[in-house]
């Protein structure tokens, strides 16, 4: 049975949203300094602060729950409840300026994404996706898009051909063939826009559980499927291969031409 | 000797931009119909309206100029004056709901561009540059950024690696696993924000004139570098191949990447 997300920990993760938007408003397009993690991605002061930020606000008020944070490590993973917060998902998007990286908190009911919600706090827009309830954008219900003429006829996004490590590229390469139109860049925005109906298809690889954990919810909500590239629901158990489709024809052929 | 761009052609391209802005932000995230050109690529209702309402103001005020536009081909091209416009640059981004597409109005003097503006009119970005001035972004001076490390230092971006027609995506290719850090997506806002320095270099093939012709004068009026993959000037006769770069030594080395 899922386990129903009760509303003030619904209304807190609006809260810890907001608090990440504010620190990270005031370091877009400033300069802020780019260094390296051992996986060489950019990190910046800003997704440290607002991981500060919203891990401040945890601890105050459920210092129980478990906290899985992409910048500060994990604590209490074994607590009924588990946070999962990414504050920029898509750095390479904002050092490069560009207003499509987003702020994810989940989470977790032992294990299982049961809410979600991913901010993009320069543009103003937050998909909320909580298990049993319509996705929201911005306050308002979504729903995906039909695609009858499945893949072959499918708006197809990924963030970079150069995330998918080893026979994954082939794999994704085989479903970039298959697309009608494929847009890159866009990390966990493309999955917001999946659920307000732009986007048909998003496969991706090497995901985190902070990553993908906030997407389930807002996907699966807005009456999409999202599980892995075996079709198997997402959760802290997955390996980071995803598929996200607004119609079942369009994720089982995606399925397909990713087994080759 | 490059011609001066008189000062009331740079004031009607910001009224072109405003124009066609108020347009595109009437049909953005609004499910427009996809419909097909013959080169498969999206265009959308509002591409074409965008573009009436440019050429209905370049009919009224200046009749006798050239214009070459994506939409609704050419007119008077042997004109002194020629503008080049693109509503929509960045298609796939409008119909994905992503706010990182581009409005493009250049002007050609007997086929150099000499005046370009790129304008986001979701977001509100707007890059002015015109050939002897320094860019601008929303009317403050933007400058690109030194690279002393070069490629191997540098922020690529690029807008999909589908775009790379046959042995061009070989050459692409070797500039990606030479850069630091690659960022896709984003046509030509990747070069407006190269030019107020979050980018280092953008390399592109296959561009049309209307895709390139506004992006010159932006990105070598912040102090960059913008030529065809063999380092000569954009113009009318180019093939659309094109590096842009912040730094001559990201640009040399680029170069030398692509050659092999």
């Amino acid at each position: 049975m899922t386990e129903i997300c009760p509303a003030p920990l619904v209304a807190l993760a609006q809260r810890l949203a907001d608090a990440s938007a504010s620190v990270i408003r005031g370091y877009f397009r400033t300069g802020v300094t780019v260094d390296d993690k051992a996986d060489q991605s950019p990190v910046t002061v800003a997704d440290r602060e607002a991981e500060r930020a919203i891990r401040a606000i945890l601890d105050a008020e459920r210092p129980d729950d478990g906290i899985y944070g992409e910048e500060f490590g994990t604590k209490n993973l074994d607590a009924e409840w588990v946070w999962v917060i990414d504050p920029i998902d898509g750095t390479k998007s904002f050092i490069a300026g560009r207003p499509i990286f987003g702020t994810l908190v989940a989470l977790l009911h032992r294990g299982t994404p049961v809410m979600g919600l991913i901010d993009q706090p320069i543009i103003g827009d937050r998909w909320l996706g909580v298990t049993g309830q319509p996705t929201t954008h911005n306050g308002q219900p979504v729903r995906v898009r039909p695609c009858p003429g499945g893949i072959a006829a499918a708006m197809f996004g990924t963030t970079s051909p150069d995330l998918f490590p080893g026979e994954d590229y082939d794999a994704y390469r085989r479903v970039a063939a298959q697309v009608k139109v494929s847009a890159y860049g866009g990390d966990c925005y493309s999955y917001g826009l999946l659920a307000s109906g732009y986007y048909d298809l998003v496969v991706e690889s090497g995901l985190k559980l902070y990553d993908f954990a906030a997407l389930v919810p807002v996907v699966i909500g807005a009456g999409g499927l999202m599980t892995d590239w075996d079709g198997a629901p997402l959760n802290a158990a997955s390996t980071g291969r995803v598929i996200a489709a607004g119609d079942p024809r369009t994720h089982r052929e995606a399925m397909a031409a990713l087994a080759g």
